[in-house]
């Protein structure tokens, strides 16, 4: 029998998706999951760690189109532009083909405080990263951390919106308007 | 032997931040907690439903000071007028007096990614509640959840800024300052 099982892993990630919002995330188990998907418990464990990171696609892979938005910024931009850059750069990673599932997927982690805290540290986690790359780019602290934090709120909102959106709007659309509404929030109070 | 001990919260407090940042958080026991404090593992499970919980205080009482600065805001002030009101009417709950404990309690929480997202858990749960108390004052979204996330940005960043802060200012002083440098970011993008 083969180890490597092709679209192991995407399977395994629709069949926890469907067990999760189906019968609940606490009674699931790897093994469940595993069976679900066709494959055996030793294929679910070479791919995740545990079955809370089922729902958690690999950081790097998350992160990366956000860096990739960041180096494309031009040497001028301010740090909120490049941190613009960052988010809208990163839409071609939610296509509108992804939200049904994206949806089901926030549906599950809304409905439990373990999900809702490893979604928390994913978010931080790509905010260290753009604060890094911001200061490697000579952004000084704190400004750094508050507009990679900034680009981070624009982008949790306009995911939501996203999610809820019914329009057909683009999620770089929506990440446009929201990156407005920050700017006049803040620039009605620097008045 | 009466079942209220005088005290016994704070001295669990102080025990369990001793006993994580001297031996670890994932080797300490709720026993050996309760030990240290001089008391039954019964009386720390009536403060605390786990060992986690001993370094996070209850959510409303971190939560209220921040409500009562909203309340204080004038009710013409702008949606960030009420969040910066919140967020520097909270500096009370950060006397100086306070700081060796919030430092250490910091080391531990850093040290450990599931007290990082207990801790941003923590902050989530702020924000939303503030994005709730200024819907209640009629700020639309997605303004009120952007106002709100921007205002625990500043707040966590100025927290930092303060426990590492060697010159003795006070946490309102950082605070007026980050959010001065969030206007800035922002109006300069505005252009």
């Amino acid at each position: 029998m083969a180890r490597w099982e092709p679209g192991a892993r995407e399977r395994l990630q629709k069949a926890a998706l469907e067990l999760f919002s189906g019968k609940g995330y606490e009674i699931t188990t790897a093994a469940e999951i595993a069976q679900a998907a066709g494959l055996t418990e030793r294929t679910f464990f070479r791919h995740f760690a545990d079955k809370r990171e089922v729902l958690f696609t690999g950081q790097d892979e998350f992160t990366s189109p956000f860096l990739a938005g960041i180096e494309a910024a031009p040497q001028g931009a301010t740090p909120l532009e490049v941190v613009s850059s960052a988010v809208i750069g990163a839409a071609g990673f939610f296509p509108v083909e992804k939200r049904a599932y994206s949806r089901l997927r926030q549906t599950v982690i809304v409905a439990n405080p373990e999900l809702q805290e490893r979604e928390l540290l994913k978010m931080a986690s790509l905010a260290a990263t753009l604060a890094a790359a911001l200061r490697g780019r000579g952004v000084a602290e704190p400004a750094a951390s508050l507009a990679a934090e900034s680009g981070v709120t624009v982008f949790r909102v306009s995911f939501e919106l996203w999610l809820a959106d019914e329009t057909g709007a683009s999620i770089d659309d929506i990440e446009r308007k929201v990156f407005r509404e920050l700017g006049a929030l803040t620039a009605v109070t620097a008045e």
